[in-house]
């Protein structure tokens, strides 16, 4: 590598020559290829962006100038301008991050990866900038799909506001986010982007309309003086600018050289402004440009000749849910799905294809896609709402005062629920027990298996006076963990006698595991019998409201033991020692899951050793309890 | 009353001639004002709509077509045109709601009170009726106001998208929601107000480059054929046909004929169509017309003639905190402060008169006042986010990912909290404690009366590297709480020896009262006492996380009983709980609270006993748990 193994700083990318950028931008696609199907990561989007964060670095002085990157699955280029070009370990513990993180770098200041929240952050930077008194700018860049996401328009409002302010808005635009982009916006985006005839239509206007005598003069200063509106005529960017944000674009986000034109006029007007970068996801890269599924947004570690993935995916959760919604849907033609822009990710796709008027993809608006849901649960439809578990947290308000305070029957599918790992703090789905627990009539089911995932979306879709929440984790199914027993819906997943040896009447222990923690559960009722213990293992399916009956199994036992994917502070275990507590069962309790806090990226094993959530950690944890007592 | 009385259902307002519209609107704005001014309630945003209500109501079919009022606190006139003429209750117990209720008619389809919901609504009715084959109309009714809020763009959106169904969009522009609409939208919404001139510069148009020769006849092929983009030249609605979605208007919301005419022609258009309709907020009420502080948008019992208050409004939460943070920005010129369209109501105008600059006002946009104070946050300031306890519900994302995950140092000033009474279900700020619990390193004050409120927020703006909650109920502030005793933050406010009579030693209970609940607490240990019990009092003023000495003071005691302003469910009785349960402390609990249930309207008085909160409800409890030991 050439040039790019010498940039340490964004003073580097400025000191070499507009000619070298070419170059540069080859190294840099042909670094992020063979890194990134080394360890996986997000290729797409990255390769997208090439060009456009070397002109930012080239125009802009970070970390002075903010640069506030949406999401933030798009700062590999940003890292390796800013002295981060060790991507051996992406996404792993002890390596460098899948998104901006302040601990790596001052360049870096959102680690948020939900989207459409880059213009707020950056309107709030701006106008501490003008309270401070500081002439500092600040970059917001923003993909076309986040741009449907509701925040993006409130803080689009008040941008405007902010005549004097130094903002630049830079739309990253190739046309989709996961899915093409929906709505709209996108409509309206599409036609900036053909649309180039302003510049040459005002020069014809000029010298027609001159020689046309009196009237045509006439119509010259009508259009003249507004200026705003004619060029609307021709290059409708009204939207933002009936907003008051002035507009530029749409330029080619491949030409280094117009890029820092752009950007150039952008920072000398010294207002807000937006300029439309028109780029192409996957940019350079042969597998990802011809593929129309977007399988490259984000990928495991692939071959990076052919993009295939070096490993089969498994056979996971989301592929569970996809056969068995279709199945629903056959069935219940009042059944229609909805997603925020994650149709593939949540295994919507079948579903769509079998009932594509029945499948609504609303975009990155998740609010947008829980009220709407409640509007058609009132109009006499069943929708099916399926997103990220840590996606939902954005719709807390519209769950409670749409769905729940009007006896909505929606189903809510929570995706990646529990730990996930690698992508980091803001994508683990840990808040959804806790948070949903307040909501009133919710009911929440976290299967353990394919079976009882097929299970709860049946019983789930036949709920129609309150949500109903079905929530599993990412990645593979494990084994099936059959019931011995069913008391009402609790499962009786293994009872084991205490090992001989010791004297006296063995205690009993009861070891709740919820959901894909079942056979953490079971391994930990194993582990108590052979140190002489007598275990109760359930799992039960339903968690809220909390059965009556696993409350009754608690006043059997002589200590519980709960295991649960989710923070404990409010989750499963909690709930189920208040219960207790207010029938007078004080069977003392342990209770394990993840802490209130944000987990740094690891994978999902080291996590879970890290938190004490193993079999080891609840055997030894149930141990010491019971040697209080 | 000689026309209104008569009307039972939308369908008698149908059978009247066009003539009798001024007389029905006149007789409607009487009974409003007679009646509301008896009983309080929202009068101007009722007296803006009566012409446009009759007409919706003229035009459309309600419940066929569904009618759907955001906010829903304009509903007033809805409601005597489907058959309510009681408003003797308004808003009390057994009366007619303030809001649209599904119980008192199928007319009213939205209850929820929370702003921008309505055209996602409207959305998901649409998609429902087009899936089920049903050609039903839809209507929308939103305020200028709350089209600010993303919601109303992550819909927009989405009903662009859906050229074939039948929804209309009434945008009720008065030009303020609570205060002067805010940002980009209201300046184009103010264009498009003043600007009228479309059809007759077509005229004009024709004429002219008629006459004037070939270049003129060019010109007017472009001018024709990009008639869209002309009518922006002229009335710049473009930002909503830019989206896709018909626009008619502006349109004289006081003139019934008009409106009658625009909705027809939007009900004919049968896709997408917004209908710009401009009111006067207070019409026809003089008082109100001519007040410019919005004091008339909701009312206490006033004076029907002057519009003065029956009774003086008592010096509340609201007026401390207005008077501390004054005084705190004058210290601290880092101190900004953000309201989300509720200047006057959370009591921000003092700070916003004597610090302009300081002050952010970015319309009904939680989700942008949040994470834009994370922006602030990171570049140097100290923000404090002033809004209703159950509007922070909306942004529960970002006080999450923006603003906690990245350790950032915002005050958050929760007013209303607890229970509100006669707003009904979704005014009830009784969610927060139990929600922001599971926030990492969030720190939450109750305060119970005015010096701990002053403290609580002089001690919120110096933590400058995590999010702190100041929560405070609505209304007057009682008597001062003072401390016997501090235990490290922990105030005793009351020790009750035990009344002598009984034999052995006193059983001792710890009363935990939050917040301004500490009244009910010390009443609670008094009455022990006169039973017998020992009772130790305490008002945490900080609640999150939980104090280590409250902990340790349950190992004190022989029964902890926690009273809260907040659901009882993962509250702070049982946060308490389950700290002292990890550190092996099992002193029975009674906890004290709100049940995970939506709360119809009723005076807060009434919803303390109905829900079993008062200090003999507690004494009654104690005593009972005591018993059982």
């Amino acid at each position: 590598m050439g040039l790019l193994s010498d940039i340490r700083l964004p003073e580097d990318v400025r000191a070499l020559t507009p000619g070298q950028m070419p170059e540069l931008a080859e190294e840099i696609r042909r670094f992020l290829v063979e890194s990134v199907s080394r360890t996986g990561g997000h290729l797409g989007p990255n390769l997208g962006v090439v060009e456009l964060t070397i002109a930012l670095h080239r125009v802009f002085d970070s970390p002075r100038d903010a640069i506030v990157f949406d999401t933030g699955h798009q700062s590999y280029v940003h890292k390796l301008l800013t002295g981060r070009q060790d991507f051996s370990d992406l996404r792993k513990r002890g390596g460098i991050s899948g998104y901006p993180s302040r601990a790596e770098s001052e360049h870096d200041v959102v680690e948020n990866s939900h989207a459409s929240t880059a213009l707020s952050w950056a309107d709030g930077i701006a106008k501490a900038n003008q309270v401070r008194g500081k002439d500092d700018h600040v970059v917001a860049v923003i993909g076309d799909g986040a741009l449907t996401g509701g925040m993006a328009w409130e803080a689009l409002n008040n941008i405007a506001e902010s005549r004097d302010r130094k903002l630049v808005i830079v739309v990253n635009d190739n046309g989709r986010s996961y899915s093409p982009t929906i709505g709209g916006l996108a409509n309206h985006l599409d036609t900036l982007r053909t649309t180039h005839g302003y510049e040459a239509f005002l020069g014809w206007a000029t010298r027609t309309l001159h020689r046309s005598g009196a009237p045509g003069r006439f119509a010259w200063r009508w259009l003249h003086g507004l200026k705003k509106g004619l060029k609307d005529v021709v290059a409708p960017q009204g939207m933002f600018e009936d907003l008051g944000i002035k507009y530029i674009g749409p330029v080619d986000g491949h030409d280094t050289e117009a890029l820092e034109r752009a950007l150039g006029r952008a920072k000398a007007f010294g207002r807000p402004v937006i300029v439309h970068a028109i780029t192409e996801k996957g940019r350079g890269y042969k597998p990802a440009e011809e593929d129309i599924a977007d399988r490259f947004h984000a990928v495991g570690v692939i071959h990076p000749e052919t993009g295939l993935p070096v490993a089969q995916s498994r056979f996971g959760w989301t592929k569970v849910f996809a056969d068995e919604i279709v199945r629903i849907g056959r069935r219940r033609p009042d059944v229609v799905a909805i997603t925020a822009a994650m149709l593939h990710p949540v295994g919507l796709a079948p579903f769509q294809e079998e009932f594509p008027d029945r499948t609504f993809d609303v975009g990155i608006a998740e609010q947008h896609a829980v009220t709407s849901a409640a509007g058609m649960a009132y109009a006499g439809l069943h929708p099916v709402v399926a997103v990220y578990a840590t996606f939902l947290n954005r719709a807390f308000d519209q769950v409670l005062m749409d769905v729940a305070l009007h006896k909505a029957g929606v189903t809510f599918v929570l995706d990646r629920a529990g730990i996930t790992g690698d992508d980091g703090a803001s994508h683990n789905g840990m808040w959804d027990m806790a948070m949903l627990r307040i909501v009133p009539g919710l009911r929440l089911a976290a299967p353990r298996d394919e079976p009882t995932l097929r299970e709860a979306l049946r019983a789930a879709v036949d709920v129609d006076d309150a949500p109903t929440v079905v929530r599993y984790p990412k990645g593979a199914v494990g084994d099936d963990v059959p019931a011995l027993e069913s008391l009402d819906g609790v499962d009786v997943v293994g009872r084991f006698e205490a090992a001989a040896g010791r004297a006296g009447t063995p205690r009993r222990v009861l070891v709740v595991g919820v959901g894909s923690m079942a056979g953490c559960a079971l391994e930990t009722g194993e582990a108590l019998a052979a140190h002489g213990v007598e275990a109760t293992v359930v799992a039960p399916t339903w968690v809220l409201p909390v059965p009556e009956n696993l409350v009754k199994l608690c006043g059997e036992h002589d200590l519980v033991v709960t295991v649960e994917d989710g923070v404990v502070d409010g989750g499963v275990g909690d709930m189920l020692a208040q219960r207790a507590g207010e029938q007078g069962i004080g069977t003392p309790q342990v209770h394990l899951g993840l802490p209130v806090a944000f987990l740094d990226h690891a994978s999902r094993d080291h996590i879970v050793r890290a938190q004490r959530m193993t079999a080891a950690d609840a055997t030894r944890d149930a141990l010491a309890a019971l040697a209080l007592l």
